[in-house]
């Protein structure tokens, strides 16, 4: 009933509250992948809002529909988009090759393909974004339409390049830039204590920690810089003129709305215009569909195990989902498990496989005992956010730093990708997390931590972009950081100056002390 | 009406919340001077939501009372507290030599005489707090009293070594660190773009203001660890054991209340423990007393003015007073003037002296239209929450740099001491703010971006304070930063390590070319 009049309090003040911006107009530039589900979110929320919202996207966008009840699509035509990353093998590989399945020659070759994948994705939204430039019909639509700021998320540069151009504000819905976690790029970055995405590192680390931990880091940042000159910078000279260098535009937004939180992430410097959102997709449980509320009570006092492996991985080698169907099958428990390939062979009867679940809704449900997680930034936040306890699968990417910050917390168990089907690994690690209380009691107690902040992490987003609507920016909030060139900023040349002239200052004295040292001893060297 | 829906909507929202923490109890150990009128308002604050405040003081305090209706005081008994520096002739000695009228050898005994006090205060601050850990009795009563945290002014030491000797989370009302601005001590601060307190600089600098900043920067950091390794460490050796470094403990506290925000000072890196609360000491204008209305009202259209120099000067000299009083008699407005010393000879009808004033909600009422203003930090941020424009005579301190700020976004005039009774500065200033509108406006937009915040400084400060109590502190929020030696902090020992290792790799490679062109060019030699 409190609860009831606190949320009632809340919006009554969202809309009676007289900073609110009406009618905004916002341009989207959206990425694909996982990235489109919590940018929709956010979408979703600014329309309600009453803020129009403008889409620009390929005629081959992977999930991003093209007609939509909460925003305008602008579809540009394209020959080809990213299908190569949805059709390649290399996820799979990869997998088979942590198992030991594939020699270290396929590695190597894993490698290089990764890397040129990666800057194939990102040649392709060269592509796309030249296609929307040139399309002068659109652009001539877009420069009339008299947007308030452009909403991107940076882990592709288009939006960067089409904010410039249009001369609109730049939000970032942001937790990667291209190829490195977002505040490497904004703000100063201790490497001695800000573990790098991918070394595994916590914020405590061994000195070889830290030397891994610095090679990785000199790897990312050099990826970056480069990606930002050769993919980039052609596109920014074509249709911005030669006086801009991509990678300082890309650091050149208002505000970066940030998808962690300090619950989550390790604590680290951080600038002005960084505003924390982590989780801000999460909500208290909706109703399920009564076929599959109906299977949830049916687990009775056991409960049930849900568990996904994200978008990227649809298929598991076959041998290790037989595996995880064979140990599943031993639980007393019911299990709803999204899975896209084939129908396990020793699939038991507790089992459900599904193409899709309400996964935020799965997890708010009482009877919901544990989650099967690779690790992805989402499932892991709407894990937090109802403190459900986690069976940890991270495969690659951030997913086994992800989870890694929830097994600090005593919230997750982490499995190997090559050990998952040795020795009843899974099982064990199953049987653990569901018997050992400390678990859920840890994962609840980072649900409150998460949950415990001055003002709910959608509403701060929305407060932020709406200030840059009313302020045409936010210009105070903006460091002079980037601004100066690298000498300046680590102030190189004022140190090498004082160091010059205090040398100056004791070489007078060396020849001060000196001169009258010879004319104190000359002439007593004469009287000897 | 909006507003008044608002703000009980907020009220509502602020009794329901069911995080809110009824009935904390929290020791303060306060900071004298103009730093004790803030944590007074932050204490009334605390009571009205229900917490026990309980202060501990010397019986010589300045301000503070030992009994009021809000908080507990225990009074410690002291033969000597900072008399001396409300004695000091050193304040007005400075300003007399800023006018040139007092020679060079007198500032030279000056900034001796400024470094002693600052020095001797210190030591007093150090008595105080060996004298409330020597008094067992009071000891056992606040061990017995079971405080949730410790809230102090870090300007001092003393609180940080009660806190950690009765194991306290700490929690600071904060903007200076001893010496030094509090985000110096706490957050990666590069100089070449942040301006020192003192230097009078912004933050963009010249390479000549670049290396001024760097001088002064490493003067107040050396003078802040000096102060700690001087006077805290041996009072922490004695009372907590050999094993802290007090210049470590002082950087321990949970929550970090920093009194700006970055509407006033320039963006920069911060930390996730620090929360803002610039202004939260400003509160809508209450009725003035009657007598004070009346002679308000009494402006007509004309307005009236307002002038205040602080706690530290009450007394400008006799020259200047009646420079300044001869000034306002010229003009058309009423003038309300906060003077403390001889009744200038020159004073007009239109000025009324007096010996306090209720600044905040005079700075508040519609007719005021201008503030004479010395700098200090309360009443800048109630000029900038009221929109006020300015005419400052920053003397001493932070006041020069806070009025910097007004200044550069074109709300404040500043006259330097030196010439403020030269030429008609003074008159010639007021009437330029009085009749440029853009003054006013430009504080006026100055004051909107300041309040437009997600939430009110105050609630936000008596949330984080509430934080650390329902969470028993904010380890999560708290970096590894302080806790590693400087030389894992800057990466010193890996960058040797990889520059090591690289050249070893470049040597191998030397040496087996080397072998492979001895090889190959001696059985050349010998055929030749």
């Amino acid at each position: 009933m409190k609860l009831l009049f606190c949320c009632s309090a809340f919006l009554l003040l969202l809309f009676l509250d007289p900073r609110v911006c009406q009618g905004g107009n916002i341009l989207v530039m959206p990425t694909e992948g996982s990235h489109w589900i919590n940018m929709d979110f956010l979408l979703q929320a600014l329309h309600s809002r009453g803020h129009n919202v403008t889409i620009v996207l390929s005629n081959k966008s992977w999930y991003i529909k093209d007609n939509s009840s909460y925003y305008t699509a602008y579809t540009v035509q394209m020959d080809r988009y990213l299908d190569k990353v949805l059709n390649t093998k290399l996820f799979s590989d990869y997998i088979e090759f942590e198992r030991g399945a594939l020699p270290l020659s396929s590695f190597l070759h894993m490698t290089v393909g990764m890397f040129s994948l990666f800057i194939d994705v990102h040649r392709i939204v060269g592509e796309f974004v030249s296609a929307v430039l040139d399309e002068q019909e659109l652009m001539r639509k877009l420069k009339d339409s008299k947007f308030d700021l452009l909403l991107t998320d940076p882990c592709w540069g288009a939006g960067v390049i089409l904010a410039k151009y249009l001369n609109l504000p730049l939000v970032y819905n942001v937790r990667w830039l291209i190829a490195t976690e977002g505040h490497l790029a904004i703000a100063p970055s201790p490497i001695s204590y800000i573990p790098i995405t991918g070394s595994g590192n916590t914020d405590k680390m061994s000195f070889h920690q830290r030397v891994q931990n610095m090679v990785l880091h000199l790897i990312t940042q050099s990826q970056n810089y480069l990606v930002g000159k050769l993919v980039y910078q052609p596109i920014s000279d074509k249709y911005l003129g030669p006086n801009y260098d991509f990678n300082e535009l890309i650091l050149d937004a208002e505000i970066w709305l940030m998808r962690v939180d300090f619950a989550f992430e390790y604590p680290r410097p951080t600038m002005p215009n960084v505003v924390y959102m982590g989780g801000f997709q999460c909500t208290p449980a909706k109703p399920l569909p009564q076929d599959l509320e109906d299977f949830v009570q049916s687990s009775g006092e056991h409960g049930v195990i849900i568990m996904s492996m994200g978008t990227f991985v649809s298929e598991l080698p076959a041998d290790m989902t037989n595996e995880i169907a064979a140990a599943f099958a031993k639980l007393p428990q019911k299990v709803i498990w999204r899975h896209k390939g084939n129908r396990p062979a020793t699939l038991g009867n507790n089992t459900l496989i599904v193409d899709w679940m309400p996964q935020n809704d799965l997890l708010g449900h009482p009877k919901t005992k544990l989650f099967v997680a690779h690790g992805g930034t989402n499932g892991v936040q709407e894990a937090v956010y109802h403190g459900v306890p986690v069976v940890g699968l991270p495969i690659f990417f951030d997913q086994y730093d992800n989870l890694l910050r929830l097994k600090e917390r005593g919230g997750a168990k982490l499995l190997e990708i090559k050990t998952v089907d040795k020795d009843n690994n899974f099982l064990n690690a199953i049987q653990e997390v569901l018997i050992d209380p400390s678990y859920r009691l840890n994962m609840q107690r980072f649900s409150r931590l998460h949950r415990d902040q001055p003002i709910e992490p959608l509403n701060n987003a929305l407060f932020w972009i709406e200030f840059v609507m009313r302020h045409k920016g936010a210009a105070h909030l903006k460091s002079q950081s980037y601004r100066l060139p690298w000498y300046s900023y680590y102030s190189v040349d004022v140190v090498l100056f004082l160091a010059a002239a205090v040398l100056f200052v004791f070489l007078i004295i060396f020849i001060l002390v000196r001169c009258l040292y010879t004319a104190m001893c000359k002439p007593k060297l004469k009287r000897d």
